[in-house]
């Protein structure tokens, strides 16, 4: 495998640095690009290191501009780092959609042709993402913790789920928590996965929660009351609110009243959840 | 005066509000949006308000998404304004370039042709904006504030220093603070108010300063020395430093080193700031 890794820019914000770095992997079989923030205490040791995952449409920018996310981690001494949803480039298969494909890679491994080849998000936040940050960043390695928002609220619920040896501590804003049961799910788990809905399971938070609960964790999820996605029955946190009680999974399901699926959604919260995996980082 | 006021759009944010609003504007001829936080301390008591002003290129969306204000805001109890850089609509005149005519307004009031007749953003931003908002938002008319970035730290010196009736308080992140002397000053104001500089002092900080300086109110000012402009001479922050004290203008200017130009520097310092203003509005 050869690995380019590159830095796009880099500048300074709350003591640390803000970064853009792009790479060749191996798991997606293109170019991918992330974004990094590295706190000030990890110029003298190395940090735990906190996995932001976005919702569709996203980049690696979005979290980096707008969450206000910079701050909390600063002083509570972690590294953020965002990567992209989904494969990039000329090359890279996709639809004339905003919800499936470029974008929209769920951040699962495709099996279905023409998505296999490169629709393999889930291996690449789950083993080389975390590889390559541990290569070139000052990050404690056993020290890791995953968040997300909508699509990355579901990714950061199924990736954390399935890997508690990686991620000490999973939260979500907004999570499409039972992705089988929901439009944006069955759309791209029938055209990622194929129509057999037991392979379904493998990436549904609250199908997994039921044989992966580890009551060691808990688990925190905001969810607006006046987010239309929520309205829309796209993101069903009461499904894995069922799912997590009947497993013994430790859930706290804040419902926020009023507020919608924006970044000032997650701006508000932030703090709390960076709080959340501080707590379990450090401890 | 016909006055159209309407909302485009409003979600909460940090126990607030963040709108996005939209008006016919009398002193730019145009219609007008905006960009207001009102925080939760508003929903039973009038609070005081803070100016925004932004920088070359930025509309009145930049600020609200990116600067991470609202928090502090929120904890100190201050609505916050961010109008747009200029005029805008197909009727407003304009040059292809990035640092003149729309989306460079220079927060003055043009007086050659054909820039008259919209590009008038000092009345807008001195008087008619904060007429707007005490007749539509809950706050103390007169406890306000005004700060900005770059262009718009120009601006909120000048419609500071020349309204120390209407703006207790003044600071500014990396402000084009003698614009006679830099390249972006010189085209904007040969343009908008001609060739005789005699009539740019009205809108140049380190000239009306001179004879416009206030020992009661401190202005803070943030420049990072990694601000490529800096490095080129567009911001000029010794040359109002030195108009400063030979006025007798309490300054306090930081030169933070490696910061450069962007909303990651803003973000860093503006808690700082949201304090340095809640202090003197709460005074």
């Amino acid at each position: 495998m050869s690995q380019a890794f590159e830095q796009i820019s880099e500048q300074l914000c709350f003591g640390g640095t803000v970064g853009i770095y792009r790479h060749t992997s191996s798991a997606c079989n293109c170019d991918m690009r992330f974004a990094a923030f590295v706190p000030p205490q990890a110029k003298t040791q190395a940090v735990p290191v906190l996995y932001y995952l976005s919702g569709l449409t996203c980049t690696e920018e979005n979290f980096i501009t707008k969450a206000g996310a910079q701050r909390y981690a600063a002083e509570q001494g972690l590294v953020l780092v965002a990567p992209d949803t989904s494969p990039r480039g000329e090359a890279v298969p996709d639809e004339d959609t905003w919800d499936f494909g470029k974008g929209a890679g769920f951040y699962l491994n495709a099996t279905q042709s023409p998505w296999q080849t490169n629709y393999r998000m889930y291996s690449y936040v789950v083993e080389e993402l975390p590889a390559l940050i541990a290569a070139n960043f000052p990050v404690r390695g056993d020290r890791a913790g995953i968040l997300g928002h909508s699509m990355g609220g579901h990714g950061a619920l199924i990736c954390g789920l399935k890997n508690p040896e990686k991620f000490r501590s999973i939260s979500a804003f907004a999570p499409i928590a039972a992705p089988s049961r929901c439009p944006w799910g069955q759309k791209a788990f029938t055209q990622y996965l194929g129509e057999d809905q037991s392979a379904w399971k493998d990436y549904d938070a609250s199908e997994l929660v039921l044989h992966k609960a580890d009551p060691s964790r808990l688990i925190l999820i905001d969810q607006g009351t006046g987010d239309n996605f929520y309205q829309q029955g796209q993101l069903l946190p009461e499904a894995f609110q069922i799912a997590c009680e009947q497993a013994g999974q430790p859930l706290s399901l804040r419902m926020q009243v009023g507020y919608d699926h924006s970044y000032y959604f997650i701006a508000t919260f932030m703090g709390d959840h960076i709080q959340h995996h501080a707590q379990a980082l450090y401890a």
